[in-house]
């Protein structure tokens, strides 16, 4: 049994991905489909980079990762097949697997070059799939495309340092369901520089001075329950199950009173600042 | 093979479904694993009660069902493996479970106790992914938890009954796909109460002196279709499939007209009230 | 190993899609199930017949759709089974299935006659999942219902040409997940119509004149990317991967900028118009 994993920005209503599964299941009868993200923001390649990126390392070795994101080929956007950490991804070639690449040395890399024989305007049906099957066969990368050393990057997908290290700038790279905002800074990292130091994380108006384990990190237990205020609705900072640092709202909800992404007037791509203590 | 199911606050578009799945296919790799639903209004304990038990029955015994609403454990929250109706769940002591164990004991309940060997912000993978292996391998709920005898319980689940059995006092308990209102009267103790009295339901400004079998119910199909008043937006009450006592519009789409709730006003927790004739 | 499809109007919070995969899985345990959508717009024929039309084929021969979208069993409502391009299909009788019978002559239709065996309302968990288990089986269509010859049609559903094939008034039929428009021309008609003349395709007032192959047609890659306008947001005409007519904006995001259907101010069931060079 193969299992293949899809991203996409297909959204659930149309026909598509169901297209791809049923592709999938023409050519290989025993194939375990899973779904990662069908709603990816359209063309959206930070998006599906982080998605991917912490979805993809809890499947077993050897699962392979489509990836249906701003895919349609043209001079400028070529498609890639890689194999990394054990997985095999396939996509478009425009900075979406830079993400993976960042900890991980890819351990092959090529440019897919079957186009010559399809005509499509629905890549992820008509090659992404033929490509996946090939390999879930067992088939060498070799085989479908050339060799490439590199793959293209994405910008601003980690924080920039200043010299004397008392300083970092980072952007918000993924607001999740609960409306918490999550940052470009991994949990070493910032411990590589803080050294234990003390900090200030700056967002608009809100500052964090701890960086919690946990969401109910803000709340003391031990107060009875009648004896403290409703600890629902308390701002922290903490690193989230990927390690990256985020900003919640304990027990957020979105839909109603907002999330911390609301509250906190925060967007995809703003800036948060941390100062360390000199 | 094992079913598994999930049913989770945790959306679509974010890693965290996949994650789940991927973990879960890593520890057994011929799990069946269904999404319940992943749009579980955010730490929403009702509504991921209600559809938790309008959906597991129809699986095989067996079925392992994992619940991650509300699931950080916390002094104040414990977590579950329960086994009910030949079914096995886990999830949080937050009063998920009780709407199940309404109608049927629970066979054996345990409180989760392998915490101290794993540390965690994301307690569905990391735990309740590890006791559904475990149960799915065969293994006893004992050897995971120690023994309980009750579950925490969820307020107003049941209707008000006055003294007299001419009244009873009920709640919107969930809004369903196509604006449908549901409430917590359910048909086998309505017709207890009303023992074939006359009656009428009240929701603001609505009355309902009958409850249909279907939805079409409401239409007389013996008139010829160009003789009838257009039927689409008939309001009625009826006894869904689930058995619940159910306000809804003959047709109704939220998107365009509006569904019963929009329509009667109704939203969660509101109340309903039916009186009897004495 | 049987393959069953599910495309319906109940979305994918309530708890019904899981109810019917549950009981599915308690007829068939090895069956495999892929959702092709549950977010057809409520009792919305003609988007159901679109989508399960663009999707069946990409499955294996022998594959068992159902459809539950205005299936509620009444006088005027019959139900059917039908095999067609070496696929079955279970639905209403209301046109949902004549989209399919446009271009392929169904192999064999019958009006499924188990009901007086059972009552229900929720007609795709008790009826439809018996007849899918049914045919999974090896049963035939035979068994479970009394032949038809024909089955009911949608209006509108193919464009409207006149008698000189001067003009062709065409219909938006979909208007897909990045907002593109689509129309109920297709290719192979639309070019047996055109015969190589000029036209014009009027949309409100955009105008087309040429139809593109690919969404990127549009983007002139010889000029070097410093040089071109941004070719974001450019409005083109093509032949999607359905082989429709199709009206797009390239990259177009339906969530920011907008996509087609907004920008053109098209909606559906609105009028296109395609004129002919004498």
């Amino acid at each position: 049994m193969s299992i293949l994993t899809l991203t996409t920005d297909f959204g659930l209503k149309d026909h598509s991905v169901a297209a791809v599964k049923g592709a999938i299941l023409s050519e290989l009868d025993n194939a375990h489909i899973v779904d990662i993200s069908h709603l990816i923001s359209p063309f959206h390649i930070t998006e599906a980079a982080f998605v991917i990126k912490n979805a993809y390392h809890n499947f077993p070795k050897g699962s392979i990762h489509i990836i249906g994101v701003d895919s349609e080929i043209t001079p400028e956007n070529r498609h890639l097949a890689i194999s990394l950490d054990g997985h095999y991804f396939i996509a478009a070639n425009n900075g979406i697997l830079s993400l993976l690449a960042l900890d991980v040395k890819p351990e092959e890399i090529v440019e897919i070059n079957i186009h010559d024989r399809v005509e499509t305007n629905f890549t992820v049906l008509d090659i992404f799939v033929k490509v996946a099957a090939h390999i879930a066969r067992g088939g060498n990368l070799s085989v479908i495309g050339r060799k490439l050393e590199n793959i293209k990057q994405i910008t601003n997908i980690t924080p920039i340092i200043n010299q004397d290290s008392s300083k970092i700038i980072a952007h918000v790279i993924y607001i999740d369901n609960f409306g918490n905002v999550v940052t470009n800074v991994r949990k070493k990292d910032f411990q590589n520089i803080a050294k234990g130091r003390k900090f200030e994380i700056k967002a608009r108006s809100n500052v964090f001075k701890k960086i919690h384990d946990t969401y109910s990190g803000v709340v003391d237990f031990t107060v009875a329950k009648e004896g403290r205020n409703i600890e629902d609705g308390r701002q922290l900072a903490l690193f989230n199950s990927s390690d990256f640092l985020e900003l919640a709202i304990y027990k957020s909800n979105p839909l109603t009173v907002g999330g911390a992404a609301s509250l906190f007037g925060l967007k995809l791509r703003d800036t948060i600042t941390i100062n360390f203590e000199k």
